[in-house]
């Protein structure tokens, strides 16, 4: 096949169906953002969204806000648009807390349910390769409760669901690899085995087509500002099983899990459903970013949502590696995320045996914004990494991205010292 | 003694050392806000560096922003400020998560101390008129870990000190009566039981003096959005006294905590000191505004900080409650606050049999804006609710807030249907 070429490109931008959603962003001039998998882009509403919050419904409003302006209801107004995006119903989703936080609750409540419905099982079951925050929070919950992590390569999958086994713990989508899990299949595989599993949606919200309900899936968690947009440390989310969520308390149980936070009573009694999710007061302007960020995915609800953004996240992911596979050639880069379509996220991972982080930084100073993570001395190598947003991303992007990758590799200009100077990168 | 006079109140603000300060934020016209205690003021810088975060920092920094405008460093910075305020060290502090997830990590890291320490040690004792998120977040530790809660009255508190006590967990000023504890004093009778102290600052950051290293202190933790004007359900903080910061994990074990976390290693290592009790990725755009919030208390610092803010607080609740004794007698208030400067934090409940909400609602669309907590059938009365920030409220203000209490007493104003429909006020 003979590839693509700067007017193919052109050409698939001005057929592009989603080609209008990028005007809800404040882009910078002269870069090409592919780390929305880190840190989403600025929607356009946000700006003054987030003005009003601070100065109309703080300023002005006040402590008679959280009822005025529905502050009060913003965790779970945010949740059920989020929840449109990942396959649960109407008030099973919340927004709140970190990721990591959220984590703890659903990995304590799963505990809790296992302890109760099978308590010789001890066993969290999760990837080496899974985000490290989540096999931190599932370290230190077995600590507490003499519960061991067991942690396996991918291939070993089918084979940990041992009758030990409590909780399969799982990020749908790779941070590392971009490599996505079946998430029906899994699910399966672990309910057939007595195991329940815990998914953290990171890299999948807003990335690719959720079906929590339709999966049979128990928890998940995921993060607001990534796909989602949702602006810096924006609140992440949690989603139970409706079967599951009357059913345990989770640990921390705050006042806005009460069934009644404002009878102040002293002793605690969760709110039926979802809401027992919540903690504490939630960072109301920080939560309003995230409701923009959020309207940005839905935006694509008349085009056909999740699946259009899905064919136009494959398309562009496709594009990518057969540019990089055509005019990089020899230049020592290897795909290591799935060729495969069902197994791929939104996210495209190239290993080097060196240079990658300088490669990454001398493309950073093109505008070209990608992101570097470090292998180890054992199986992992080093990787640049390029996020694909179907809502801001187009295929001129695309060709624009690898023609800088080309001539920076082609060039050697990776190789001066001002890009070899390390410093901390999410 | 001769009730004061409007005039008198004029030149008490004329003569007052911090009038000045009140420059520093945006109040609504025609409002005089006596519920700081409850959400603090909008600070005049907050809007624009919020707009900062959001069109510069995000949307023109995107991902570099970590790095170049500080976000990672953010919760530390934060917290460093507030240590100034609480009598705490250099990185001692951390701005983070909320108040109840932050009360959840200390306390199960006292817990594991006292494991560890003197494990026949297994009762959390509080007050049953704790704000209840502290008590709700004890009680599910407590399930977890086999140990049980006892609730006590004020008065109990030197006999509940018994040798199965592990935990002394108290409010520093009482949300509901504003009885301030000697933390002092109650530290050092605890610790002489053996029995470590978990605080909640919520209603004394920015509000009293507080020297929890002079102290002796084991854990604090406190609210951002109340005294310290950060905006609503802006991130909490966290205190651990430096001789028990790196001996325990605390459970929400997640990647801000690690020793390296952008090193991206699956097992968990704790970094040193209180940068532990990070967990997940905060919320950048809120935290810029509490940011803003602790630097209107630190404004204070070079007429005196904390002591001259002290000063002026207990003028004004003084002034308060002279006047609503002298022109509010025979209206059924009894001031439920104690009158002893050293028992009283800065704010001012009043309690009445009949009628408080409603009263407090009259206020309201007065412009009067306090805030009403409900009794029960028991010992505690219903209470309106005033809270003196002396950062932005003066004499005059005290003034024509008890004028107007007296107004909607005297005229039965209160009693409009419009000002008895309940619904939820924090």
């Amino acid at each position: 096949m003979t590839p693509k070429t700067l007017n193919d490109c052109q050409s698939l931008d001005a057929n592009d169906p989603l080609r209008g959603l990028k005007s809800q962003f404040c882009l910078p001039a002269g870069v090409i953002y592919l780390d929305g998998n880190s840190l989403g882009v600025l929607p356009a509403s946000a700006a003054a969204r987030v003005s009003a919050v601070v100065n109309d419904e703080w300023g002005e409003g006040l402590i008679r806000s959280w009822n005025s302006a529905g502050w009060f209801e913003a965790p779970r107004r945010v949740g059920n648009k989020i929840a449109r995006l990942i396959g649960a119903g109407i008030d099973e989703v919340v927004a709140t807390d970190s990721t990591s936080v959220n984590l703890y609750k659903v990995l304590s409540a799963a505990l809790n349910l296992v302890r109760h419905d099978a308590p010789q099982r001890k066993t969290i079951v999760s990837e080496r390769s899974n985000f490290p925050t989540d096999l931190y929070i599932a370290e230190a919950l077995c600590r507490e409760r003499g519960c061991s992590l067991k942690l396996i390569e991918p291939d070993e999958l089918a084979a940990a669901l041992t009758p030990d086994v409590a909780v399969l713990m799982l990020t749908h989508v790779n941070y590392r690899t971009g490599a996505m899990h079946d998430m029906r299949a899994v699910t399966a595989a672990a309910h057939s085995a007595g195991i329940l599993t815990v998914w953290d949606l990171a890299h999948s919200a807003g990335a690719v087509p959720v079906d929590l309900n339709g999966s049979g899936a128990d928890f998940a968690v995921g993060c607001g500002y990534k796909y989602l947009n949702g602006g810096p440390g924006a609140p992440a989310f949690v989603w139970v099983a409706p079967r599951h969520a009357d059913r345990f308390w989770q640990p921390l149980a705050g006042w806005w899990g009460h069934a009644a936070p404002f009878a102040f009573t002293p002793g605690y009694q969760p709110a039926p459903g979802i809401a027992r999710y919540l903690c504490g007061t939630q960072p109301i302007i920080s939560l309003a970013a995230l409701d923009c960020g959020v309207d940005t995915v839905l935006a694509a609800e008349p085009m056909g949502g999740m699946s259009a953004l899905r064919t136009k996240s494959l398309a562009l992911t496709d594009l990518f590696i057969e540019l990089v596979e055509a005019r990089c050639a020899g230049q020592g880069l290897t795909l290591v995320t799935p060729r495969e379509h069902a197994q791929r996220g939104s996210q495209v991972c190239l290993a080097r045996t060196d240079g990658a982080y300088a490669i990454v930084q001398a493309l950073i100073a093109r505008g070209v914004i990608g992101d570097f993570r470090a292998g180890d001395a054992g199986n992992h190598p080093d990787i640049l990494r390029f996020g694909f947003t179907p809502l801001y991303i187009g295929f001129e992007d695309v060709w624009n991205a690898v023609e800088h990758l080309k001539q920076v590799l082609d060039s050697g200009e990776w190789q001066r010292s001002e890009f070899n100077r390390k410093h901390a990168v999410t």
